[in-house]
């Protein structure tokens, strides 16, 4: 089957703010392969992302995006691995190829498991899907106060762990932030997971990061996610050699497996988390979750958009019953809801289960995507390079 | 001073080919700051940089470029690291943005030499800028006997020393690299040193980079450059510790600065290989050659392109002496030379020497680059976002 068309739509809400919250847009990817129609979405900048799909080609190995994908035949899993190493050297000094691929070779996959008959997760070699345990993703609340309501009203909603991140962490006194972590776990309850997400605030700072550790511990804080930069990899190395019950997770940055492989294997991080958005997609994902299981390293998703990106970062580690904990899109923009028909959900247990249905089990809604639709147009000596295709199904 | 006004210009031959050859076109940056303007350029996709340049945000952690540099104000060196620093923060998911920065930055410190009259070097500390050895940079011939031609060529052009990469090298058998190896050997007579970039070609593949070590070191190779991908640091580690004379080389994919102390602390690189039009420009850089001095590795230049970029990729390691090689581009394309109106050129022991004029000491020629520049608009929702602006001086 013959790869006949990409399609990419920038979508975003009326207005994006400078929250950190990562669901106000979306790069929405489209592919038509024979027949089937599959989907995807990149967690990047979607104009950047849409330009690196067709700049002019720099040189042999500058070269567009699409020069990698379109024509190419995908007819199992192993064709989605050639077109992404043959991307990596037609495009290795264009630094955006990755997150534009992401998306892309998600709609591959997606594509394919229906063609197939199968959930991308069977694809993959998993037998099952086992259900995760959705952690609520939020923000820190402008006082303890509101963080604790805010612990207290995701535990409400039915949500076994909770984490929370940026806003005034790491920013302020080391006590500012213990108020914030013991209002957490009070509104949490006891038995509550607790993760810790402080958005590379400390830089490549080990000693300002330390000095955190004993207080997320007292917390009963699993994680402490993203102290540094992501390519800091020695002080991710140093820090996670002071010993602290609360392990190091990091990978959200990383954009190839190598990447993350690098941070396992000098960053020390215990948790590794992956956004197949950003990383090149599902495959280099499995790659990641595998070697994860290698190493004795829990893998985790990476999600804060839509159900669609949320089914294409579980499928890489599905069948992975030990590596239970996901991240859960809590309160994502409009779009993001929109984006889907179907919707995953947590149980009574704050529990989720990937669909079974082939590809990657969702619906995309475009009709409801209209609105959000932004007409995007380049051009280079007069000639149109990129116009925003239809975005009827 | 504040920064006025960033201005990106795509510049690009008539015909673009796939060959490895870097300078066929170019991002050429103007920045006024005050009464001074500065120019630099990126080693990058033009098209995806402009879209990073003014790219809608997507939240408050991937803005675009524009965001964290336009109305800064630039004084002194610290300035400059400021506004990188803002940048790193700003446009953290933004992943194309220090290939974007990198030209910009460079621009800044070449404002800022004119505005307090002294060379670049002198703004990084360096007393003086000290001769380099030029090396020929260039790609293998099609044949052995082509490539001894080519390493023959270069010596009577009065080059002591060339490197050769690409094309055939590590995709046939060992054999058939050894003869390219002993053929540019033979050419380049027995004083000459002899460089061999492998451009990627082994991937991860250790076993097969290892291969290639004895041939290497017989034809006398100062180093390996780029076996590997540029973030498979475990693979540049395993092949670094076979412990051949042969020293690796690498760094000109890293798009950080804790990315090339990575590939030191990790890969066990020899030599690290820094492009300042994608690490981010010459503040990364110089904090490259530092740890570099610290760790005993040499610093090399990675430029391909104009004299502009030659000139900026000097400067990180102008006043190291023990760090004497430098790349230079052998044979550019004519967009590449037409970009200066002065050029740095080998003298008869085929050393080059930095200007000793404010800034960069290079004299951008725009009347000559009309030919050249190539007429690219961007709109969004009708409005336009990008037009290229006028390049008269």
């Amino acid at each position: 089957m013959k790869i006949d068309a990409v399609d990419l739509f920038y979508l975003s809400m009326p207005e994006v703010t400078t929250d950190a919250d990562g669901s106000q847009d979306a790069l929405l990817v489209r592919v038509r392969v024979g027949p089937h129609t599959g989907w995807g979405e990149c967690e990047a900048s979607p104009l950047t992302c849409i330009a690196s799909w067709i700049a002019p080609m720099s040189h042999g190995a500058c070269r567009p995006v699409q020069e990698s994908v379109l024509g190419q035949t995908v007819d199992d899993p192993s064709d989605i691995a050639r077109i992404a190493a043959l991307l990596r050297y037609n495009s290795m000094d264009l630094l955006q190829a990755p997150h534009t691929f992401s998306g892309i070779e998600i709609a591959l996959w997606d594509a394919l498991g229906q063609r197939l008959g199968e959930p991308v997760y069977h694809l993959l070699g998993y037998k099952a899907a086992h259900p995760k345990l959705a952690y609520a993703s939020q923000l820190f609340g402008a006082t303890p106060d509101e963080t604790g309501r805010l612990a207290q009203a995701a535990r409400d909603a039915g949500f076994r762990a909770v984490k929370f991140g940026w806003v005034g962490f790491g920013r302020g006194s080391v006590a500012d932030d213990e108020a914030h972590l013991e209002a957490a776990r009070a509104g949490l309850g006891g038995e509550g997971r607790l993760l810790i997400d402080a958005g590379q605030i400390f830089a490549e700072d080990v000693a300002a990061a330390a000095m955190r550790l004993p207080g997320l511990a007292r917390a009963g804080a699993v994680w402490l996610e993203e102290p540094f930069r992501a390519d800091a990899l020695a002080a991710y190395g140093a820090l996670a050699r002071q010993g602290s019950r609360v392990r190091l997770a990091g990978g959200e940055g990383c954009h190839s497996a190598a990447m993350a492989r690098n941070l396992i294997d000098f960053g020390g991080v215990g948790f590794v988390q992956i956004d197949t958005g950003r990383i090149g997609g599902i495959g280099p994902a499995k790659e990641v979750a595998d070697y994860a299981v290698a190493k004795g390293v829990t893998f985790v998703n990476h999600t804060f958009t839509s159900h669609l990106a949320l089914s294409a970062s579980l499928q890489p580690y599905a069948g992975l019953a030990d590596h239970e904990i996901a991240e859960y899109p809590f309160a994502p923009c409009d779009l993001a809801t929109a984006i889907t028909v179907n919707h995953i959900l947590p149980d009574a247990e704050g529990r989720i289960r990937l669909p079974g249905a082939p590809g990657l089990g969702m619906r995309v809604n475009p009709p409801a995507l209209r609105p959000y639709l932004r007409d995007v147009a380049i051009s280079v000596d007069g000639r149109t390079l990129h116009r925003t295709p239809d975005l009827a199904d």
